[in-house]
């Protein structure tokens, strides 16, 4: 199973495949998220990986974009906590440590430990580039901000770890085919993604999402993104629990596609554990 | 009136604000939208212009951030055609330039034009400071990407205009203030911007939304974003048409009130030319 992904080896992306997949699976470092899609139309792929949401800075923009632009299907969703942790060269000391490297965003959410040693941080383009980065230059003042897995692969100390201003970070991945896959008996439940466009009136969305509270199928996330070929016209995309086979689903799917412009069925696709089942829609 | 805004003199949002008040505001340029955020909190601004949504790459994420995060209020819309020229130095040709300095987004916007030349990208962290970088260096090899605006301000010619690929570009902005405003009887329509979040029960959305549809107002915009106390639950922003204060937008309000955890009313405001009327929500 070839699965490709956006970053390096030793990417958190490369470590939800480690987790979903195990070691059997064959993963393909991908420098952009288009590139993973291409991969994959182009067969050069089996899956792709891709993250869709963070749980502290939401939603990854430009996978949705691409998941409208982009014919593929939405075969699974994997959960991944992210910790974060401090790599330096073998036998290193934190007291060494004088410039951190990492991706903004990590740089980010790990601003309070940085700022009480202080260490100065510098911007990479990725969490494992930056740790390869950091063992290709060989200076022990040097440390990168990735997982443990970036650690293992470029041959870096943990330093620290639980560095991280808030404990609660969790990214939310989808994993992607060209085409759907034949439901499983598996172990369910399901969750069912769609995107939908709706018809330039009023209450179009409340409307739309009638179809599914009547049927008593539950929400789990909406997102809205604009169509590009007109001003201030969006998309929406709905995650809802249950699979697309299931009755009150298929009803519901049935009703909604009288009432909107456009209806594309993403993928249904077995729940990840800790992945939201919230009812806030 | 001091109005601050992200970015270096001659920025877009620079644009904005000559735009909606003339020459007679007085421009407050800061390093970061936070920053806007805390020249009004502390008085140092009248107001403040942020931009909240692209027609072509959508929400402004970070400021719907700030928005849920400060207590201030939106008092006015504003909407700027965003017109990305080539901006050399004066006396230069198109044919000198080798290398084009501008924000990323700039670049991806004018992708076309640069390849087509071709011309070499290289990311700066602002359109107008790219500009005036251009202007600093001097090396007739240099344009930047930027607007109008930015060729004045820093004395540079417009060796390209109407460069970018999508002709549709439109920025829409907020107008913050630390209180709202008085409703005045000025030209009208409004628009109202508000937050909630909704309770954790299925179909929770659909019902507020339904507050809405039952008064006939229209919901011209909804987004969401991460709560970020509690992974996987989100808070919604909803614009609408109409003043707070009209009957049928107050008595939808107060029914929401009772649907909701909680509602924040961000402001009610004139509603820009070009801003969005669709019914799609």
């Amino acid at each position: 199973m070839r699965v490709a992904f956006q970053g390096e080896v030793g990417a958190y992306s490369h470590e939800a495949i480690l987790r979903h997949y195990g070691p059997a699976a064959q993963p393909l470092p991908c420098r952009s998220f288009a590139a993973v899609f291409e991969q994959i139309s182009a067969g050069q792929a089996d899956r792709g990986l891709v993250p869709i949401e963070n749980s502290l800075t939401g939603s990854i923009y430009p996978v949705y974009d691409l998941l409208a632009q982009q014919p593929l299907a939405i075969v699974g969703e994997v959960t991944l906590p992210i910790e974060h942790a401090l790599l330096g060269l073998p036998g290193s000391t934190l007291a060494q440590i004088r410039r951190v490297y990492s991706h903004p965003q990590a740089l980010g959410q790990c601003q309070r430990f940085l700022r009480e040693l202080p260490l100065e941080a510098l911007a990479h383009y990725d969490t494992a580039g930056a740790a390869r980065w950091v063992a290709q230059v060989g200076d022990p003042a040097n440390a990168a901000i990735a997982g443990r897995l970036a650690a293992e692969r470029y041959g870096l100390e943990i330093l620290a770890s639980g560095i991280a201003t808030s404990p609660r970070n969790t990214t939310r991945f989808f994993l992607l085919a060209s085409r759907p896959e034949q439901r499983s008996g598996g172990p369910g439940p399901f969750k069912t993604s769609l995107l939908i466009e709706t018809a330039d009136r009023p209450g179009a969305l409340y409307h739309a999402l009638g179809c599914f509270v009547r049927q008593g199928v539950n929400l789990t996330k909406l997102e809205s993104r604009p169509l590009g070929t007109q001003n201030w016209r969006y998309r929406f995309y709905l995650d809802l629990e249950g699979h697309a086979d299931d009755p009150p689903v298929a009803q519901a799917l049935e009703e909604l596609r009288a009432e909107v412009l456009s209806l594309r069925l993403l993928g249904s696709y077995p729940r990840a554990a800790d992945s939201g089942s919230g009812h806030q829609c």
